[in-house]
């Protein structure tokens, strides 16, 4: 019987400071990308992988291919959100994922991001390293 | 026979700097969010509107409330850009818009941004201000 | 005897995101003014003062009225720093503070910056409030 | 007799956007960073050297060593600024400028920014290129 795909969602916690806030009183639009892609980092290092070496040792990267995001209800300063991120599909590279931004029960922001592998210099598509791919298929989340 | 829409595509110029740009050589994915939003506010400076007029005059705010880009090549240091805005469809309360990254004839990034008028004070949804619904409706995008 | 000003300074982390970075490979150098601003939001927040009430409540923002910043080492995607809070004088309006980033012992940028406190709707100088000054005057920094 | 260094102010405009400013409803005091940084390159490019093509081709960056910043009165949205770049000082490998914003006559405001010239790989201190170095010297600012 095969196992099924159990990771759990990963959740970063980010504060509101007045470097994300705009001048309507809220959070800019465009930086729940910055939370989106923070808590990314830190859910690759909670499975093991820094970017910093995954560009030394294997010549790759991660990038953003395409995103979707539903603003819901604003953010504001000093406000402490917590960033999901769930993986959503895996193939053989690129990633797709649900991240959400979320102030206690209450749902700011939701998207579901694509990510592809591709090689630093060139920046051609490249597979997904195999300790990535194993990590994720991993009940635990660990290889 | 009724008049077509025919408003042209608005164009608005980003120049790329360091601040743009991350540690992988190429520009940071948020910060086409931010291009786009220059050139929307450029567009509606164009259509005789000032955003920071619109709130203490009409007490209205015009925000996100859903964005989906593609990301398809990358623009760096140093680039030109030309940052394009075009109107999709306008309802009561929204304006959703098409918006895209080119250098020269290369496409590096599209869009699909919704927008949404709301009271500045209590972030309701509001009509859009006739005034622009009607400079929407010109063909030349002037009331 | 005088009690003497014996406030430690204060610490908090910074993680290094791809956001921090720009494309020589390094901390892009206006992202350390936010990392710094961060700190004394935590400090302000550990003394019992959060912003968004001091407005709310009391009507003042403190400002940043003057910086001063050696950047003597670089910072890369995913360091982890420490940035710290020290008290050097606190007068009526205005506070001095010096500031420093550190990666483990490293020392990579120093400053020192002034903060002003201001009535919100007006922006002129106002007096810090007295239970600020009070809990900076504390030998526990708690009132 | 000698001819004096009469390189005249440089200026570049910059229209204030929503990702500018904060909650406060001011410009966000690490964005100045941006804007003085915005001017540098086009002073630069103005005489002649785009920083991408300085890294290519001769292997250097020009980062920032210093800087000292006065903030004398706020930018709001929709604001239209000047940044200026004037050049006070000039040795082997670095350069010391002064820089400022203005809305109008309006100093909002000045800076003295200390900039040095490294290897791009080693980031150790290398002479700023001849041909800056002659440019600047040129009473047009013109090699």
């Amino acid at each position: 019987m095969p196992r099924k795909m159990t990771l759990a969602a990963f959740s970063h916690p980010v504060r509101i400071y007045w470097e994300d806030t705009d001048a309507g009183g809220l959070v800019y639009y465009a930086n729940y990308l910055k939370f989106f892609e923070r808590a990314r980092s830190e859910w690759l290092r909670a499975l093991g992988f820094g970017q910093q070496r995954l560009r030394d040792e294997q010549g790759v990267m991660i990038v953003v291919a395409d995103t979707s995001v539903r603003y819901l209800q604003p953010a504001r300063l000093d406000d402490e959100l917590d960033v999901t991120v769930a993986l959503s599909a895996a193939a053989r590279a690129t990633l797709t994922l649900t991240q959400s931004a979320l102030r206690g029960a209450t749902l700011l922001a939701d998207s579901r991001i694509t990510l592809a592998c591709v090689a630093a210099a060139s920046l051609r598509p490249r597979r997904l390293p195999r300790a990535i791919l194993d990590a994720l298929a991993s009940p635990t989340g660990r290889p």
